[in-house]
């Protein structure tokens, strides 16, 4: 068993990487950290049965831990990843960071949209994308990985394919996407407390949100041209998922956009191009690492309507890091992640 | 008091009338039907208290109850409003009708959306379009009254003055709306059913909803041009709401679009048009007869995005008919309608 | 009009008393304060629209506020009202105090329960506990009244009326409560915080719930004899509402406790003793000042099951206040308070 | 790998098995059948993707589905499940029935609740009830086993080895039960539609639920004495899981009550007695096949209460029913079945 530790494990993505981990086979859990939490068990703070609920939470000190694992998740806070990361490589430590610090390849857009200082450059040059299906070369040879932000996750994974063929006219992207509240993250805070997200719904940082820089670098990347998203979150009342609505312009017909689309994600376990009518539910995708696309015109009016959903703690967060951890190991893609939709 | 009767009283308009009516200055509740509830008072079946549970439904017999009110409420399925509007026009009594059969001047689009006959034709010429603010001189000179779908209610509100001033550029519009399930109206079908809604969020009727052509009919009249309404909804996992996020290009500045905007509903009680920077939840007008709009801007992207919210059982449905039978009886616009949201 | 003041009016219970007072006949809110919230208005915390919305919070002067008011709502946390109720009771103006301040009678169980010193014992004789049903004689001469906790308006209402008339044998009574998330109030707390309160259920604090001797000395009054509560609260994943299951032995038959029960409430206009057979539901008391109480039996097993069902904010805060105050001003008790249900 | 069929597969628990079994390491879906969705595979009708997916709906017939299975799980209506649990058996084919047709030994118990004929004696002297903690060994044995109900899991499992041991006073039991809505199955029924549930609490079949019997019958067993059930189920506004708060009297210090449970199933994977002071949430059962008691007394008023949490799908049937069906084949407690619980 090749031995992991996730720092900031106290959080949705750290709780969601232990529930994903405990039936991996190839992975163990070794080291668990948590300021707050420190010298608790899993088991007293989360009511997790023994033995997995026997984990001690520990103070994050890399030095000691880098003796004890082969790999680490890093689910801390954008901004604290940079000098982690760097002691566990200079270690033979492979990393998979969980925050925005190695998202990006330019370093003035992450400075812009996260307000602080990139990490040195050549970590930069190093870090790869963790967006599995479309880095999945880069992403085995890595030893440091910026999983991607959940939206762009569900926004990227349709979109990169068609500008990539050049089959979206224009550069203009509408997303409007829809979040669970676990997307907060674990928040004490009135504005996610229960009956003020129970029974209402919001858009929110319109057209201001961090993950929008990060989409356009990746598209710009594959559309050979700059790229504009128009990005609209909204909180959802309910804990997990992600639903994107996305208007674009095809440049074929649907058909043949749809049969490009799907087999481009022929042989990729995870994306599943859905047949031409059918429309992706969250409970679909609900506990799995699956990301679904579903594709729609309105010929009336000349629009392509694109719609992906998927659960934002696991293909949108630490599912998707297993996903590229299996990779940097050279193991199956799905090892762990065989998971069955919770429909109800 | 003026005696009203509501035909159809047992689904979710219907009763939100009741509720509605309970409390209002002048209009009197003195006939409630319902085939399948005949027989049966307000108090055995919802649990109404007295004196308003004592009313007990009734078999729909249009001419026994124009013989006892001056004004009914049709809560019927689109295509049964017809006939009984013209019994009721005959004997004087005025009509609000909530279904979709006097919503569209044009008999083409009607049939086409509905797949049924249209209503005669003397009989679509007296009828008015009941959104309020935007029809509400001819409101108040009118017999017969077809209430707005509640998407159409959301979407129109912040659309007509803006195409009517030629605020927006071109003649598209993107519009990603969300609803309550309450939207659904009352129904014994698993589609509905709580462990399928619960915890889920999906698209449905992707660009072939029957309220595409209402929008599209009305945007004409005012933009005195085709426009097109690109119009995806989506079933949230909440009882009362919508809101709708419009994508547009806006042909001044922000602040002289907000700024004619707030001018043009200056006067309305229940259209609020938030100042800069606000975002409006469906909590803020939960219970109310309120739609907020706010305006926003990608300014990098050139894009326009409007939100507006309200709560689809009243705004978008039994509140806007009260009000409008305000009007037709001269009463003051907000009679019985001066509630304060329920935040929690 | 009758001026009234909020002090504490930014919490769930202050919120409740806005919306309901906005449409009171005779009181009419003059001063709001909230120290977190001061100088800001109604409209821009909670997106209120005018006029109401035009409401500035204000900082807690008592002095000043009396000169402005003739009655206060003391919507502030146990222990904070004592000294402020004394400054308004001087200067003659009414008082409803929301928290357990003036609840009990004997200071002892205050201190046990509170932990902190009950309010001089003169203030303490002065004020009339606020279970409108059952002290109405005294709520109509009182100045000072101390509105009764959510739980136990749930589970005294029926069970007083029984324990005087000698109809439920023996002193032990259990009751099982389960109340909807703004009951704890409005609180930065990932315990209250969505993904945490959503789609789970918990009982808390069980059997050291401070409403369990409040309980128990209204009880005593009543049975003239010590009674004793088993009181298990729980946390149920919705905004608004308590249901109480009540286990009683009966010392006559159903029918016998049914009809006296009925008639006891007969002329009440907010306690509805449901027919037999007729389960309470929360939505049809959400939003009104009902407590609906239904009677069961377990004739094969000889218990005695009550079930009563209120909105934990209108009859188990902000609606009973509002009913105190009527009385204490000699207007009609349902005043403000003729609400219908928001059954969806 | 043993082949396995489940008739009735459509269904809630049905569902679940499917869930669950898609990861078994011994047990392999060969068979779903289902009147309704006969022909149509399970990606079409659920979503579910290759190769789960393909499994394709069947009718029911046994003969043709005994030759090419090992064990059947009967996902069927009450009545049902009896002759073709004969025809199965017949054919050296194993059967879990997740109806109650198995559940009792009193034929007349079982008239009595369910109003129709119960099973063939000898079938129901056969079959074995799938309590598995508890009847461990003959489930071993056995070729039939009638998988308990949801509520009698939950509140046998504390209360069996209490009664057996004498540790509980007198012979009555109070059972406050809350079960999620998935617990009624899937239905096309206005009172378990999204809008009439969600928001809403309230209780069901006060003191006349079929479980009662079902849980009387069994506790006699043990306590060698009639035992009464007081049993009052609730439905919650969320999908899955249900909580019993359990009122008796204990007959020895809480410590050594906890002491003696904790002991009793230290070596059970699935049952975790809490450490005493802790209270289990939903949220720590859900997905999972646990369940977890806690035990707790009112001291100054001489009464034990008991919280049990499971989640009403698995440990309340799917996930019993193949933790039965592995020990019926000497398989490990535990397979298929180590499942960590889904927190948020």
């Amino acid at each position: 068993m090749i031995k992991v530790a996730i720092l900031g494990a106290s959080g949705y993505t750290g709780l969601e990487l232990i529930r994903l981990l405990a039936n991996h086979p190839h992975f163990k859990i070794e080291v668990i950290t948590s300021r707050g939490l420190s010298g608790k068990t899993l088991g007293e703070v989360y009511g997790i049965p023994s033995p997995l609920g026997d984990l001690v939470f520990t103070e994050p000190n890399p030095e000691d831990i880098a003796k004890e694992v082969s790999a680490v998740f890093l689910c801390l806070p954008s901004g604290a990843s940079s000098s982690l990361a760097e002691i566990f490589l200079k270690r033979g430590v492979k990393v998979v960071d969980l925050s925005a610090d190695f998202r990006f390849k330019d370093e003035g857009l992450y400075k812009e949209a996260y307000g602080i200082d990139p990490p040195p450059r050549d970590l930069l040059l190093k870090a790869v994308y963790g967006l599995t299906e479309i880095y999945r070369e880069e992403i085995t040879k890595a030893d440091l990985v910026g999983n991607p932000g959940c939206y762009p996750t569900s926004i990227l994974l349709p979109l990169i394919p068609l500008f990539k063929e050049g089959l979206i006219e224009g550069d203009l992207v509408i997303a409007d996407s829809k979040s669970g509240t676990s997307g907060a993250g674990r928040k004490a805070d009135t504005y996610y407390s229960f009956c003020e997200v129970n029974e209402d719904f919001k858009p929110y940082k319109i057209a201001s949100h961090r993950h929008t820089p990060e989409m356009e670098e990746k598209l710009a990347e594959f559309a050979k041209k700059q790229v504009r998203v128009v990005f609209t979150p909204h909180l959802l009342p309910l804990n997990r998922g992600i639903t994107s609505t996305i208007y674009v312009r095809f440049r074929a017909s649907l058909e043949k956009v749809h049969s490009y689309l799907s087999e481009f994600y022929r042989d990729s376990l995870f994306v599943e191009v859905l047949p031409l009518g059918r429309i992706p539910r969250l409970a679909e995708v609900r506990g799995t690492n699956l990301c679904k696309i579903a594709l729609f015109e309105d010929k009336k009016r000349g629009m392509g309507i694109i719609v992906s959903a998927l659960d934002n703690l696991v293909k949108g967060a630490s599912g998707q890091a297993i996903q590229n951890l299996n990779l940097m190991f050279s193991l199956p893609e799905d090892a762990g992640l065989r998971l069955s939709p919770v429909l109800v």
